[in-house]
Formats: C-alpha cells, structure tokens, sequence
C-alpha cells in the first residue's frame, strides 16, 4: 500500500478545526482506495510566535522539504500583525518551494443561496511568487511631511511564462477558453510585459481561445456575468483579489479551496483552505470544513489519486444539494463535526 | 446671471453620444435655477490621435487651466494602445491639475435589477494621483530569459493624508462611517505606511467610526453584504477596482459617475462617466446616459448648485423607478435621446 507522508500544519484559530476534519476525510478515501498516511503535525502558528518569537523554527522549511505535500489550516490571530504571520511562514514555504501556481477553483454548488442566478464552474489561476508581493521597496523620511513608501513589483519572464504555460494547458484540458486579468492601461511597465507574454504563450497553445480584461472591468464582470468564464489567470494581487470576489459570487468564502503547486515537484505542494483563521468563530466547533475538505481533495488529486478527489468532491456536492446540513456561513446550523461526519458517511469503504 | 465656463471633451466612441445628453441637461437646470453656461469644446481624442500623432496638443493643459470645469465623455478607440490614450489625455489632466480625490458614488435606484437584493448608497473615496498607476519602472533584458519588468507604486505622506482627510470630513457628513482597503498583510511597504496614516487620521476625526479590510476580503464583502458599507477609501488602484465593483453589484457601469476634485480649487476639476468609449456600440444611439447625466449632477454641485445637482438625480431615479424606459444595458429598448428627453421633461423651468 502506497502511504503518503503528509506535512500537517494546522496554524491558528479554525485552522485547528478544520484540518482534522480533511485529515480524516483523505483517511476514509485512502480505505476505499487502497492507499495510505503519515501526518507529520508541525505547531507552527501566531501561538509559537507568542512563545518562541518565531512562528516556524530556523529549520522549518528543511523539515518540510522531504514530504509529499504540505497541508495548511489557516494561520493569523488577533494581536499578531499579519505580515509576521504570513511573511513568518505561509508566503516563505511558498516561495522557497517555488510553488508558483496558486490554484483556485470556483463553483456554485446546487443548495447554495449565491448573490447570482448562474451557473458558475470556473478556476482563477494565480501567479503566487513574485508580482505585488515582494520585498523590494521601504520607507524614507519617517514622520517628517516629505515621508514616502515605495513597493516595487516585479514580473519576471522566467516566473510569468510558467505560470501562463500552466494557465494555458488546464484551459486546453477544460473548456478551451482562458482570460487573462490585466491593468496595462492604468499600470504602464509590469502589466504590458505580461500582456506580451500573454500573447507570446497563446502561440504556443492555438487551441486555447484567450481574451483579456483589465482587473477594474474583470471585477464587474464576474458579478453580472460569471458563467462567462472558465480559467482566469492573474497575477498574485489580481489573482487573490479574483479568487475571492468570485468565491464570494458563488455564495461563500468558507467553500474555497486552494492549491499551491510546485508542478515540476521538485519540492512539496501546499493545500490550504482560502479562508483565514476567523477568530470571531474559533472554539466553538461552528467553523464551515468545506474549504478545508476540498482543498484535502486537491491534495488526493496532486497524490495521483483523481477518481478519490472527485468522490470526496461528489460528497460535498451531494449533502449540499440535499440541503439539511448547512454550517452557519451558509445560513444553517450544522457543526463542523456534523457535516465532516456526512462526509465521512458517503466514503465508506 | 452667473456662467459657468466649461472645457467639454467628448473624446471618442459613446463620449460623442452622452456628452451632448449630459451638457443638455446641465443647461436645463441652470434655466430653473437661474445659471447659465459657456462651454469649449475640445476634439481630443484618439481621433485626434491618428491625425496628429497625439491625444492633446502640447499647450492643452494650458487652454483647460481658465474653465471652471472640465467635462470628459470617454476615451478610447480599437487600435489606439490604452496607454496611449489615457497617459495621453485622462491620466495628465488628472495629475496636473491635482484632481487626487476621485469621487464615485453607487447607488441601487429602485426599477435596476441587481445581482443583490439590498440597500446600496455608498461612495467609493479613491486616490487619484500616485500609487500603483506610476511612471517610475522600466523594462531590462528585452526578449532574453532573464528579461523583467519592475514598477514601483509610491505612496507618499502628503498624497495619502489629503485623500484620507477628504474622505474622513466626507464620512463624517454621511453616516459617519468608513471603511479603509488595504493588503498590508501582502504588500508590505506600501499599505502598512497606508494603514499607519489611516489610524493617524482618524485620530483627528473622532466622530468617524472606521475599520479596514484588506481587498480580497472587501471585495468579497461587497457582493455578499454591500448595505454594510458608506464611505469607502482606497488606494489608486484598489478605489478603480471597488468603484467598478460596486457599480455591478448595484447593476450596470453604464450609471456610474465619477469626479476628479482638486478640492483646494487651485485647478478645475473634471467630471467624466466611470464607462469607457464603447466602440462596440458607439453611433447607434443607444448607449446609457446615466453616467453622464450623473457626473454633470456632481458638476452642477461642485459649482455650488446643490440643489439643482439633486433634482438631476432625483429626474434619474424617478425614470427609472417608472421603469419604462431603459437603455439596453438595463434590459430596455430606449434611446440615449429618449432617456435624456424624459430626464428634460422633469426640468422645466
Ligand atoms: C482607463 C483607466 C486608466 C482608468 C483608470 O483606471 O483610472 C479607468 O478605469 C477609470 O477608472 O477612470
Ligand atoms: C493572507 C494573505 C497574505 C494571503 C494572500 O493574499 O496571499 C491570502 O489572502 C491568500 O489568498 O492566501
């Protein structure tokens, strides 16, 4: 039996809810195909932070480095600013396994109440090393009138091109229809050159129908008009601003999944759910696991195992069109535990 | 009687349709009202473009700096690169003139379909002079491996405080709430320096409660509850992406209005529709006038006519709550001229 060796780090808040309910849902699917886990749990949160001043160790990401894939719950906690959370170690495991494609699909699943009427089955493909994120940049003249910020962003051909190959062969494999997020009339240096690159891989992939929209139109137009799309890529801003407004559109950010792929797996890939931490709900066992659940999903897929991902998929899909059970960011009661236990009910072996 | 001297740019595609509409009615008001009107019209445009090698001639700044204000329709035409048009004409205008405060109202008109069923009356506060939309970049190692691009977005003490400051006073004339975008949790030169101003001015302005989301999160939030916001702030980039993004939660583009305020009144401010030129439906006659209509209304009130700026809007609202007329955006059949006629209709001296 294959076992697979799992990097767990459950982080703050829900994340600590949330991650048992995956684990136990790859677990059931495993029986039912003839495979295996090892998880190795790693405590790294806002809460070591508070006690160690880190919130991994120096040799965290040599630790992870050996393991199939990486599960992240949700790190962050009130009191601890955000860019020590996340620059302290959810964007360095990022960027140190050169996990460059960020993964997110979107659908709207039959039973849930979404602000539109249309069928939505689309996936944003975000660029998640470079771009707007970066350190380059500061501060001068700190607290005189004259004091300014500076942030550079940066698109390389190497880490654009990459991110549009995979953008482009996943449109090829689904409907054959890709649009690319842009802003080169408002922002005059880094967006052109991705459009050029754009244009430069569609060459390469003439199967591929491509348009593109700058992000301000883009936004509007997966409110008024999302079954539209199917793959959109963008870059690290644009693809997380995308990913939430159209996990949003379709109901709930508490459903999203994400992928964060290294795809040459030359180091391990991480699966997180896209929600946060959600102190206000931490504790108390009310935490939706579906984002969890489902990104846990992509985990089986990236595993080799598609046909277990798509039933645990299928789990989801099906106890919410039944439409009982409904944790309360979707307006119903259910606990966490409630609804992984459906899950787990459907992956009998 | 007083005139009011006004540089008009109908510019290019529907730009040349709703400018004549939104002018019309301007007149009409000030016939109630007893003020009156000279306007210069400017061809600017890409048409201009293709005849002359540039959007405006190189004294223009010149010609518009007497008038009281400016009045843009849209520019933009199909083979005329975005940056060349907006970095020709719309972004200079906007930065020579400091207009740093661009000012987008959205409302939810009773007889518009929404993809929302909810209250909507907010403004987006946008930075309109620096940020992400900067010149400061460039390109290295054209067509090699290595080659990037980099593109600084500055942020500067006096540029952020004066938007904010404007938004607070704005706020606090309101509901007295207001809600700050940021993304210092990924971006971290830039917005932490944005966030500290805005805990700096908000000291000053006590009777404004305030709170900040970062822009996934935002974004998300205003599909899912947009009742919840009033006032809303936001960088260069992230106010163009709110704007457009809470006109299509409250149901078309096509009635959004923006103002481009040099509040010190150093310099004339310019009034323009958030739509671009449309070259798609451009001379048929069809196009929406609601943007321009309403951006005129702001101008009649940045004129010091208030009351003649409501009575516009109130003609807006009353038409489209009868709900027989609509342009084709809203689902209707009716004219530019036909709308702008009923608007007329309602304004008789
Ligand atoms: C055309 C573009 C440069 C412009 C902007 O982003 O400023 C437009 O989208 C707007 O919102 O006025
Ligand atoms: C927490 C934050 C830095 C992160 C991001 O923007 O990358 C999150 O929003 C996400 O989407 O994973």
């Amino acid at each position: 039996m294959t076992t697979h060796h799992i990097a767990v780090i459950p982080g703050d808040g829900i994340g600590l809810e949330v991650t048992p309910a995956a684990l136990e849902v790859v677990q059931a699917a495993g029986r039912r195909h003839g495979f295996g886990f090892r998880f190795t749990e790693f405590d790294w949160s806002c809460e070591r932070y508070r006690r160690e001043g880190a919130m991994m160790p120096p040799d965290a990401l040599e630790r992870l480095r050996g393991h199939d894939a990486i599960f992240l719950g949700a790190v962050g906690a009130p009191g601890v600013p955000d860019h020590v959370s996340l620059w302290g170690l959810l964007i360095p495991i990022r960027r140190a396994f050169r996990q460059y494609v960020n993964l997110r699909p979107v659908r709207l699943f039959e039973g849930i109440e979404s602000p539109v009427r249309a069928a939505i089955d689309l996936v944003v493909v975000r660029e998640n090393t470079e771009g707007e994120y970066s350190e380059i940049g500061g501060r001068m003249n700190r607290g005189f009138p004259e004091e300014m910020a500076v942030q550079e962003a940066v698109f390389t051909r190497a880490g654009v091109t990459r991110v549009l190959d995979y953008a482009f062969t996943l449109a090829s494999r689904r409907t054959g229809y890709l649009t690319s997020a842009t802003k080169s009339n408002g922002i005059v240096h880094t967006l052109p050159f991705w459009d050029e690159l754009v244009r430069e891989r569609a060459a390469d992939h003439p199967n591929v129908r491509w348009d593109q929209e700058h992000i301000d139109a883009l936004c509007a137009k997966l409110v008024l008009e999302p079954s539209r799309f199917d793959v959109i890529v963008g870059s690290n801003l644009f693809g997380d601003i995308l990913s939430d407004l159209a996990a949003a559109v379709a109901g709930s950010i508490g459903l999203a999944p994400s992928a964060n792929l290294n795809p040459e797996r030359d180091f391990p890939s991480m699966f997180e759910p896209v929600h946060g931490s959600a102190p206000d709900i931490a504790g108390r066992g009310v935490a939706n696991p579906i984002g969890a659940i489902w990104s846990a999903a992509m985990m089986l897929e990236h595993l080799g195992h598609p046909a277990a991902a798509d039933e645990v998929v299928a789990a989801i899909a099906a106890i919410l069109a039944k439409g009982d059970l409904r944790t309360r960011d979707l307006g119903g009661t259910a606990s966490t535990e409630q609804f992984t236990r459906a899950v787990l009910a459907l992956l009998t072996p």
